[in-house]
């Protein structure tokens, strides 16, 4: 079984929702090695999060966008974590809603992806900044 | 270390959450033959989802269902990908609310699942159609 | 490559979310053997969940705390499954929403955390119990 970790950094991206699927196969090439095995994508961040959803249509994006501000309010008065800007704590919260990592089995080396599916970053914050996330493979 | 994948489809289910961890089990034969290990299943759609959740009371799983059509609702005037019907921009919401895999460790080889943790496949659409799963064990 | 696997029980924690890196690098001191690898974190149960947050300031829990309770309602008279208490069909959403798992990669003998993130016991019961989680580690 071999494995392999890459760590690999976004220049800040704006608020929403952002395809990456094209940037974790660049980053990863090792990927078309391995016959049968695992890509875990992870992100070191808790006001960014991973998520896998449609990578067609761009209005897909937007409405995830929206249906999480709605969701998830700022300036809600009971927030006692307030001091970082209104978008911090809705960030936290989205973060975990959302999840820090996603998986995808590789089959013939490939990512076993299906049509429509693509890797998310979700940037929550308005000026979240660079964003660090460790992208790692095994199987055989 | 061994590593095992198996694909497999399951033929439409209706709009709700279902319980599949026997599926699994007699999709994966192979997780007997690991003493300690990790099992992930992935599901290749985007308006399907897969969690963890109680396995033995049904109204559990009928008020998951109401839950999440309370909470991403159809018809929101503010949707701008609307044209795949009303339940298809809450399909993807509710997808990544929920998450396209679960992982589950292998121990003497078993799933350690809780006593009360099933695998549910939850279907997000009217019609969704037959949902492609991609298991995969790892392990010695 | 390697792996090691650990059961570990958590005395029952309060309402609420809490933090539980420590313990688990306590746990699995065998992460320090691993030069590239993951590590799994999985908690046995239906009521209670585990994510990855903010692991400095407390309000941050708090709010994460407040916010569930907002988000998924207890005494819904839509839930059939009631008979467990009005925090139970609550805690069962809740942990759906938030998920059963934890992946963290594994580099240089250390979880490769951001600088903010811990790990964190969800426990979305009055009286949840004890919690039963297993750690497992691979890599080479």
């Amino acid at each position: 079984m071999k494995i392999f970790q890459q760590s690999l950094t976004f220049r800040e991206k704006r608020r929403g929702f952002h395809l990456i699927t094209g940037d974790i196969l660049q980053a990863m090439p090792q990927i078309s090695e391995i016959s049968t095995g695992m890509c875990q994508v992870f992100i070191q961040h808790t006001s960014a999060s991973l998520t896998i959803n449609e990578n067609a249509d761009p209005t897909v994006r937007k409405d995830f966008e929206m249906y999480f501000n709605k969701t998830v309010k700022e300036n809600d008065p009971d927030y006692e974590h307030d001091y970082e800007g209104s978008d911090d704590m809705p960030a936290h919260l989205k973060a975990s809603l959302l999840g820090s990592s996603v998986m995808i089995p590789i089959r013939n080396g490939r990512l076993a992806l299906g049509t429509w599916q693509g890797i998310y970053l979700c940037e929550h914050r308005d000026r979240g900044g660079a964003r660090g996330v460790v992208v790692t493979v095994w199987g055989e």
